[in-house]
Formats: C-alpha cells, sequence, structure tokens
C-alpha cells in the first residue's frame, strides 16, 4: 500500500464536471490500494475574480487581509470535492490549511511554509478516508491566514508529501507531462519519461511553466518523487527525481524564453561596489534581474550586460539612467527585441563540447549571439527575437530529440 | 466610549460601493469616539451561488463538507471590508469563526452557538483598531467549521456583542426599522422608535422578517440593546430593549402572514396519545406545524385544526390521509387559501378587551374568524386569504397606529 498525494489546479476543478472527474481519479487510486490524499486548488478564474474584488478597493492592501480574501477559494473546491469522492462510496474529509496546519512565516502573500502537522491526516487515512486539503495556503503562529503566492499550490503538494513521506507526489496539470521543448514551435517535441529535479529547475526559470520552481526545489530537498501528468488525458507523465535516466545523454531539453529584455551599460569604471550601484538601484525598485554578464575589464573600463523581463524593461532604464551618470559610466544601451534559448541537460556536467556545438549550430543559421551564460546543466544564449523559433528547431534537431530515448542512448 | 457592535447582511456588502459605505459608516463610529466590531454576511448572491454548486454534486451532501463550502463567502467579505477601511485610515483586522472562535456544537449546518471568545478583539479594539468579524460561523470543539444556518449572521452579532458586554449592537438591513404593519398594505403603517423583544419575537415569527428570531432571542436573554436600522438611509431605526416604551400602549403593531395553509381533521377519538401520533408523523416527514387548536371533547370525540406552511400543505395531506385512518378519525379537510392576522403588544397583557375589540372590528367587515388563537401579547386569527389586506388595514385603523406614540399615549 503506498501512499499518494495528488495535486489538481485550477483548471481540473474548473466545473463540476471537472470535480468529478477528480473524484473519480482519487477514488480509482484509492480502490487500487493506495491511501489517497488530494491538494487542489481554487477553481479556475476564482483566485483571478477575488484579486479584482481586492484591486477594485486599494492599490496597496494591507496583505494579512488579502491572504484572507484570496485564500477563500480553496475553501470552496476542497469541499466541493469531497463531496463529490463521498458520492462514490468513500468517505472523505477535507481540511484547510489552519486546519492540517501548514505552518509558514507572516509573510503575507508568499509565505514559506515552515511545518506541516500530518496528524490529523495520518489517522483519517488509516480509518480509510481519502483526504482533501486546501493547497495554497497556511496559517502563522498568530493564527493568521497566510498564502504562498501564485501556483503555490504545487508546494503544498511536495510539502505535504515530504511531511506524510508519501511514496509519490502526483502533480495533474492541463500537459501531459514535460517535453523536450515547447511542442507549439517544434512539433517533433517529444514527452520525457524522467528528468532530473537540476533539470526541471533549469527549465522551470525559463518559462517552461509546468510547475512551480520552489515545489521542485523542496522536492529536491527532501527527495519527493515528483510526477508531472495530465487530468484529462490518460498517461504516465513526466517523474522527476533524484537522477535522470538519461544522465548518459547529452542534452535533454531545448528552452525559451521571449519575455525578457536586455540591457547594457558601457564605460563602467572597474573599481569596487559598482555592480552593487547598479543593481542595488534595481532591487530598490523592485527589477528583478535574470542574466548578468560583465566581461573583464580593458583600460580601468568593463561593460555590463544583463536581462530583465519585458515589463520591467522601461522602469529599469529610467531607474539606470540617473545612476549611470552616478557612477561614471559612459553610456547605457537597450533592446527590448530579444529571447533566450537555452539547452539544458545534466549530462553536459561529464560531457564537453556541448556548447561548441550549440553556438555552430546557430551560427550555421546566422544566428548572432548577444550574451551567453552557462551553469554546470545549462547553457542560455541571448538572440534577436525573431530568430527564436528558428533557434529552438535547429538546436532540437542538432541535439536529437525528437528520437526516443532508447534510439538516442544507443546512438 | 461605548462598544458598538455593526452587522451588515448581504444586501450591504453586495459590491464594492456599497463595502465602501459600510467601512464608511463603521469609521464614522470609531470616528465619534466609539469602538466598533463589525459583523458582515458574504456578498448578497455568494451563499446561493455555493449553495447551487453543492447541490450540483449531491441531494444530500456531508453536511460537514456543506458547511465548509458555504462559509466561505463571509472570509471575501470580510477582507474586502477591512481593506475599505484601511483605505480611510483606520488600522482594521478581520477574523473568521475559527479565528476569534464562535465555538459551536457539531450540529453541521443549523449549529448552535456555545461561547464566543474575544479576548482577541478586545486587545485590537484596545489598540485603536476597527475590527471585522465573520457571521453564520463558527468552530466545533474538533476543529471543524461549522455554520448557523440562514440568517445566522444576525446571531453572530448578538453574541458577540454578549460576550464584549456591548453597549449596542445595530444590525443593518434593507429596511429602516420596526413598522407597526407592513406598508404595503397599510400605506399609513408608522415605524416604531422602540419595542420589546418579546413583541419583536412574536411579529419575527409571523414574517416579519427584518431579524431572524434566534438573535431576538439570545438578545433577550443577555439584555443586548438591539437596534434595526437601514444600511442605506440615514436614520434612527427601531431599539429592542427589554421593556417597550409602550407598555402604556395596548397594541404595537399588526402582522400578517400568508404563507400558511389549514388543516382540520374531524370526529378524532379523544384518547391519550392521540394528539402524539398526529403530530408524530408529521414530524418525521419534517413538516412544521404552527397554530394547533383542540377544542373540549363532545361524546368522546373531539376536531382537531392546525396550520402548516403552504410548501408543506400537500405532503401535510398525504401524511395524515393514512394516519386518519390508523387512529380512527372521521374525516381530514383543509384549505391552502388562509392567513393569519395578528395584533400584537405588550399592553394586552394587562389591559382586557383587546380580543373582543379585534373580533367585532373584524366582524363588522364581515370577515369570518376560522381559528383563534392566543399568548399572553398576542392574538391570532385565521381568516379566508382574501380578507388580509382588509383586515390589517382595519385593525391598523381600530388601534390607531398611524398616530404618534405621544398621541396614542395621550389620547
Amino acid at each position: 500500500m503506498a501512499l499518494i498525494v495528488q495535486k489538481y489546479g485550477g483548471t481540473s476543478v474548473g466545473d463540476l464536471d471537472r470535480i468529478r472527474n477528480v473524484a473519480s481519479k482519487a477514488v480509482a487510486e484509492h480502490k487500487a490500494g493506495n491511501q489517497v490524499v488530494v491538494v487542489v486548488s481554487a477553481m479556475s478564474g476564482e483566485t483571478n475574480r477575488l484579486v479584482a474584488l481586492v484591486d477594485g478597493l486599494s492599490r496597496f492592501p494591507n496583505l494579512r487581509e488579502y491572504d484572507t480574501v484570496v485564500s477563500a477559494g480553496e475553501q470552496i473546491s476542497i469541499g466541493l470535492v469531497s463531496i463529490a469522492v463521498e458520492n462514490m462510496g468513500i468517505k472523505c474529509r477535507s481540511y484547510l490549511g489552519w486546519q492540517v496546519k501548514f505552518i509558514t512565516d507572516s509573510t503575507f502573500s508568499k509565505a514559506r511554509i515552515r511545518e506541516v502537522e500530518g496528524f490529523r491526516i495520518r489517522r483519517d487515512l488509516d480509518e480509510g478516508c481519502i483526504v482533501v486539503v486546501a493547497g495554497f495556503q497556511g496559517i502563522d503562529d498568530m493564527g493568521n491566514i497566510t498564502t504562498l503566492g501564485r501556483g503555490g499550490s504545487d508546494t503544498s503538494a511536495v510539502a505535504l508529501a515530504a511531511a506524510l513521506k508519501a511514496d509519490r507526489c502526483d502533480i495533474y496539470t492541463d500537459v501531459d507531462g514535460v517535453y523536450t521543448t515547447d511542442p507549439r514551435i517544434e512539433p517533433r517535441a517529444t514527452k520525457l519519461e524522467r528528468i532530473s529535479y537540476d533539470e526541471m529547475l533549469e527549465m522551470a526559470s525559463m518559462g517552461a511553466k509546468v510547475l512551480q520552481i520552489r515545489s521542485v526545489e523542496m522536492a529536491k530537498k527532501y527527495r519527493v518523487p515528483l510526477r508531472v501528468l495530465s487530468s484529462l488525458e490518460e498517461g504516465t507523465g513526466t517523474l522527476l527525481t533524484e537522477d535522470s535516466e538519461m544522465e548518459r545523454v547529452v542534452v535533454s531539453a531545448i528552452t525559451s524564453d521571449q519575455n525578457e529584455a536586455k540591457l547594457t551599460i558601457k564605460g563602467v569604471p572597474d573599481r569596487p561596489g559598482i555592480a552593487a550601484a547598479i543593481f542595488g538601484s534595481l532591487a530598490e525598485a523592485n527589477v528583478n534581474v535574470d542574466m548578468i554578464i560583465q566581461n573583464v575589464s580593458e583600460n580601468g573600463e568593463t561593460d555590463v550586460s544583463f536581462t530583465v523581463s519585458k515589463r520591467e524593461y522601461q522602469l529599469a532604464m529610467n531607474v539606470l539612467d540617473e545612476q549611470v551618470k552616478k557612477i561614471g559610466a559612459r553610456s547605457l544601451g537597450g533592446n527590448p527585441n530579444i529571447s533566450k534559448v537555452s539547452v539544458v541537460g545534466v549530462g553536459m556536467r561529464s560531457h564537453s563540447g556541448v556548447a561548441q556545438r550549440m553556438f555552430s549550430c546557430l551560427a550555421r543559421e546566422n544566428i548572432n549571439l548577444q550574451m551567453i551564460s552557462t551553469s554546470e546543466i545549462k547553457i542560455s544564449v541571448v538572440i534577436d527575437e525573431k530568430y527564436t523559433e528558428l533557434a529552438v528547431r535547429t538546436l532540437h534537431e542538432e541535439f536529437e530529440l525528437e528520437k526516443s530515448l532508447a534510439d538516442r542512448i544507443s546512438a
């Protein structure tokens, strides 16, 4: 008998038919002899509706009250799923974040989970119940309601799976797994059977958007086997584990992100404190910086390039316009029409030549590289936005990702 | 400095403009130097929407889960009211039933309040906050969410006022007070400045529909001064207290109820256990019985008449059809086209002749009395439904209710 945590997002509980579908999936797992805990989000659209109500009253609401309002949606969906399960003849109990105690810090609207008290759930499971738990929300030491930030239900599910020492955490979503690249760009993209936490982390941060990145970090930390699969189609999805089965495969996936813009400060005096001055001013303005590149200096000067989200591009330009004069840099330039294309794979750790192969492949298509950044398992390049699809398809073919895993390993 | 509990129903928080209106009323009371606790219902339509979702899944839902779903609405409205208050520059904190602890029994969907823990609210009030509390809901000893039944927010407000020893509990609603009779029937109906708990209890049970009857019972028990007033218009409303200022006035109000139907069982054998057999079978079928009249028996037989709600009339007829044969009664008859008209007033206790005056007045209009029932402060008659308006207007004039209180006392 295994203990399975299932997590369903807003789309999967979007109406009564889908709620019945969720219930029948949970009941099927229960009838297969397993203990089942279901974590659900609010019905799709509900949380947006609640956020809009708050926005209609205040641009800067008290965040304690904001959390109280926006966490009301899960209360509805857990009760409805529970009623649907009982209709199928299985005992079921639902719990809110404060009831089974997802204890968090008091950072309203983006609280971090400190501890999950699972004993009430264990008792119910031992009594043969299916248990339904509200995602996205918790309670702080003072008894206030907190929320974990958008997409927080994934993190709730993984945290609960870790606390209950679950055998697996199944994240049901509207895609049937993790792909070698975006199928809308490269129709020959194939679904990955397995992927490592690290690969997924590199992909998630680049817009793969399948899982909240915090949930993957937590799954990695507590070694929770995490499966991503579709709530609407049958299939085994993609399993995230410590080590990829594809370790012998160099590249697992290609990702692209067109939501970034590039800024370059030229002629930056190369002395201590300058980087802090630049990025400190951006941090104060709440601009998130992604890639940062600084070349070695020449003649006591250097150039600094970095990317921010397109949405914050103009704000970043305004903030730096002043800062550039203050630090005595020569000029500020920017380009919002870029995209970031990355090659991801744990295999890179032990294989040389991946970067060179990637660069040659893009050069053959006359795609100029504006920035390059690498990690142990990822190489990202910034290119002109209009070449995004071409770059993704070319790289997908170069690394033979359309072939099955078996074919690639034997090749 | 007084402590005022204000309660607003769903219509009063039905949209963001109305929520701002509620906030400004609370802030005005606060700025007048008083401590203010606001109890709110869900936004109008919200609880109905939630009930409909549950109905879509199950005709007989697990009531624990039902309560979890239908209590989600107040969570939204308390947060929104709190944000609107803070927008006006006053610190505000909202609490759900489980947070300030409305401890109830475990009768899901119609729980009774056992105790209200007010210390968190007191602390916030002492810090200069306005406090907003969710009506309608509580928590049982096991930490389950419970609800108090429809209209339960009135009861929440009064229970909280009692626990906090509030100086007054103001129930804001969509009418501006309690009237001498229904103004839609008698345009000369006048608003009562004061009324006793007992008079209000007699009126509420007869369809005055201004306050949930449980809340009046509780206000009477804990001697909470209760005021009914409009959330949309200015005015002082009607104050409910232990003793009516109108004690010297015989009749305070005329009420009518057209939602009842009459049943009569003729030739009932007059022996012990018969009444239990009749009303037991109705109770089993969940039929609520209102007035019951049984005349003295003749020849070992008696007639029993009683009223039920029109909605349950056919069910009651079906249930009794069988029962009448079983107990050996002669016949069962019924009439759904009746109405109940009542004269209410604490003054009756010490004044004779009110009943006679009522009956003569109706007789002058040729209105036949089908049933008569009296309590210490109320006389009700059942008449043909079509005479309802005529009866109300005639009685209103007979007891001079269109005159001001001062005029009536001096008269």
